[in-house]
């Protein structure tokens, strides 16, 4: 069977632009032992990605001759591993085609199939732990002050809620007045902040009167400066991403990094890959918060492989809401689940 | 009686300079109840102070006159406060001048008075505790790597050798070749990059063929971007000092900030006012590593109120080894044991 792949025409050096993906055709061949074939239903469009595909040294050795390596939810269609069967839906990790074969033990069978597919890569996939993932290390008690950034997004929207279900106050930044009228209105968010307005920084200060005990960061220095000063003596910082400083190898800039020493500041990078034994605790709590509806989220579709390049640079711009999304056209069923998901 | 106090003629708005401090003539009264009248032996010339130079808010209000708050050994001349003898050696923060009067409340009786006046402000004193907290931090295990800035300073050389005593190699960072020398020659360091080199990347890869665990940063953004590539996976950054970063206000710009999130790196401020019970531990265990030699330290010594400018702006150069002393040419006795311990 053949099969189209979105790939990359070159490795970019300025900003990610739509001319620098392309399709090529593949050759899928016939699952040998221990392997399925799958027809893939999602694809997650990650920032992370946007460091990959400027550095291919970063990721697997597949992203050599162009392939992008990303998160996608699929189904079975022929196997030949045992626990596996047609119909199964499956995370993993593979180029972004319309079919694949793969190893089973290189795929994760999804436990809560009864949830729509993009919920899988959203608030329980890598989003999802993503947030609950910073929100633990965080470690929110009840009456602190956690400040959340790309406070609208896929992330921030849902560790907002886990630090609102810990009984911490939770403070967003984002970018424009819809979505801070979201982060309140939809998530539930104490207090938002345009980081694009003026006054932005008294506005933080009067959205933590006393101070921030906590602080997630996925965006880069802009935002660090205006938190920092805001930051109690011995808060926290979790760095989870600094999607603003994926697109150069600029050095990153800090007005206010003296307080890291000054106030005893911790600042942690973190992975959800290193989450371990407690993904698992991640994942129950998810899915039971989705499920409960204690969680809400938002998700931007993209229909078809043909909409991946204009999807990708949409979501690295800070467009739309919640996670970017690519659905396959091919993939009626799954289109539905997830557009449920989405009312 | 009258004394003479060293004081900021001016807030320094550049670099500073030997003329941004001057001399005044002020009175000290008869020691009251609960007081101590007390002679100062040495004050001790710390980095941090340069911050609080350029911005008194920083310190305490006696700052906001111009008199500067540092570190001082004294003896006890006259006291009116139960438990303080005249004879006592007291370490206490308090202006620079020749004589005067303190609650004892704020003074600390030396409990290890047979060690030289000069240790008390080194080894055992902020920058010792520095050493320890910071080591204590990064919690160096047998056989890890632990890369040490400002290594052939005050803190650098304790800390350096505080980690081999836990079993850990000891790398330094300093600025120069009779630094690193006697970096490895005189405080046991595996190796010693000159950061001022060329190739110092590369030689302290030489020295870190298994990356490093653990760093002790003190100086800023340049040695955090020596550091950084070769900071292995979960590795700790303990931030004990800014030293390169206090004379101006500029942003900390770091090449390589990107590294913390992808190798889940945990960076933390701290100070030693934070020790809280663990200060006690921490100068017993320096007080038996400082008798038994296993602690070696050096010092540069100034001589009188009036080389306190000179030697100010020279400790924040970088010139001269270990901790810099101001040593009152008033109290022979005290500059007996510090010469002492300096041999």
């Amino acid at each position: 069977m053949m099969a189209r792949r979105v790939v990359l025409t070159a490795r970019p050096a300025g900003r990610i632009a739509e001319d620098h993906f392309g399709t090529v055709e593949v050759t899928v061949p016939e699952p040998g032992d221990g392997e399925v074939a799958l027809r893939n239903l999602v694809f997650s469009l990650d920032p992370y990605l946007a460091r990959r595909m400027r550095d291919w040294t970063l990721g697997e050795p597949e992203w050599r001759d162009g392939t992008i390596i990303g998160r996608t939810v699929g189904r079975i269609i022929a196997s030949r591993a045992p626990g596996f069967a047609p119909g199964d839906l499956v995370l993993g990790f593979g180029p972004w085609q319309e079919h694949e074969v793969r190893p089973a033990a290189s795929l994760h069978k999804l436990a809560d199939a009864d949830l729509p597919a993009g919920a899988h890569l959203g608030p329980l996939g890598a989003s999802g732990l993503t947030a609950w993932a910073g929100i633990d290390l965080l470690d929110p008690q009840p009456g602190q002050t956690i400040c959340i950034t790309s406070a609208a997004g896929a992330v921030g929207s849902i560790a907002g809620q886990l630090a609102k279900l810990r009984g911490a106050r939770a403070i967003g930044l984002a970018g424009g007045p819809d979505k801070c009228r979201t982060m309140v209105e939809r998530y539930g968010f104490d207090a938002a902040v345009d980081h694009r307005a003026a006054g932005a920084a008294d506005a933080l200060g009067a959205a933590a009167p006393h101070g921030i005990d906590g602080h997630l960061e996925s965006v880069g220095a802009a935002m660090l400066d205006l938190a920092l000063p805001l930051l109690s003596k011995g808060a926290r910082i979790a760095l989870g991403g600094l999607i603003a400083h994926y697109q150069d190898e600029a050095p990153i800039a800090l007005a206010h990094f003296r307080l890291l020493l000054d106030r005893a500041i911790t600042m942690r990078g973190f992975h959800t890959a290193d989450l371990g034994a407690r993904e698992a605790i991640a994942r129950s709590e998810l899915a039971a918060h989705v499920r409960s509806g204690a969680i809400r989220y938002a998700e931007t579709l993209h229909h078809g492989l043909d909409a991946v390049p204009a999807g990708f640079v949409a979501m690295l711009a800070g467009q739309g809401a919640g996670k970017h999304l690519v659905v396959l056209d091919e993939a009626p069923s799954a289109l539905a689940v997830v557009a449920a998901a989405h009312s």
